[in-house]
């Protein structure tokens, strides 16, 4: 496919590239034609995870510690795991500054009964990255994707819209053109940042369905 | 259509059945051939609504005020403005003992920005339902379906899935059989009760879809 306008020649970070939901983010863009580099907390498995990526999709991917990926990327895709995400983001404010950030991480627990969304002081991990990214336009999407399928070649399509949150209009737009770049995505606008908190918190439903369908579960929004 | 053996011979009162969101569920069991009793804080306006719907589908309707509602209904819908909600519930905890009420409320508050979704202190409407109802089971459903939708006629079929939160399985099915019952509509199990509040709050970015792309928005969960 060709890439729209507002994603041709800009690079895309995938800071937490070598996690499963960042790894399967990076594989789709790169797949797409997106020059993809993947950040992790050591840039040694990060190469690993690139050198594979780039292997598998024929694209363009390059691997480095998270400061120097995130000062790399256009755009800049965080999906770390929640416990140390305001930490990383505040250390990388500098590298971030006047980009897209967007933020997919889903703050949760998991007890024996299952996932459970975990209370967030500023409302939302979206909403946190806003407050520790003042010179960055935060974005949230890409929270209820699931990783099995972003991660498995052997699945042409994924089967799910993706909801794009935020308060500026180009960045909302410009995420999701990015989320369209994956076969079978669609990008939907979603509501303004401060509604993120619920798509977050949506995913342990969402792993409440699969446990009890034997699904990868995605959502669908209907008259749209 | 034959109603499923759950609920044959099973009454569905709609507390708040006068409102948007309660009329469009009762038109929907009635036209199913569900017995329904209309309540509300007036039972002449409820009445008023239920001879209307009885004309409206040739189902059984009548009305009541609230709390003679809940002690005619075998399930009980709660479709009441959330400000009244609790103080509600409190006054009906004996109508409503032993029964399977249905929560559908969401806790919004609405600003020049659109919807945001209101702090609960128990975590969610539902979870305030089963505080204050210790011998009913509470299940969680009907948050995200268009109350426009429900209430037209003329729209043959809701294309949306009902997501149906709770703690008890046998209550779970019984209200997913509930959902199926309007035409278009598939219950599908959205997890406990502890993971309601965000599909409540769920609502907020659906009124933004909704202003965003001009649509009566619902959500389908894909692979289920």
């Amino acid at each position: 496919m060709t890439l729209p306008d507002t994603l041709a020649g800009r690079t895309v970070a995938v800071l937490g590239g070598t996690g499963p939901q960042g790894r399967g983010l990076a594989r789709r863009f790169a797949a797409a034609g997106i020059p993809v580099v993947i950040g992790s907390r050591s840039a040694e498995r990060a190469t690993d995870t690139a050198n594979e990526l780039a292997a598998a999709t024929g694209g363009e991917v390059t691997g480095a510690d998270n400061a120097a990926a995130a000062a790399a990327g256009d755009l800049v895709v965080v999906a770390v795991p929640w416990d140390g995400h305001g930490e990383l983001l505040k250390s990388l404010s500098g590298e971030l500054a006047g980009k897209v950030v967007v933020d997919c991480v889903n703050p949760l627990g998991f007890d024996k009964q299952g996932a459970y969304a975990l209370p967030v002081e500023e409302g939302s991990a979206a909403q946190q990255a806003e407050a520790l990214l003042p010179d960055s336009t935060v974005i949230g999407a890409f929270h209820n994707v699931s990783a099995v399928l972003l991660d498995d070649p052997a699945v042409d399509s994924v089967d799910t819209d993706v909801l794009v949150l935020g308060d500026v209009r180009e960045a909302t737009d410009l995420v999701q053109a990015l989320a369209e770049t994956i076969p079978g995505v669609r990008g939907v606008y979603g509501g303004r940042l401060r509604n993120t908190h619920q798509v977050e918190a949506f995913t342990a439903n969402l792993i409440s369905v699969n446990r009890r369908y034997k699904a990868h579960s995605g959502l669908r929004i209907t008259d749209v």
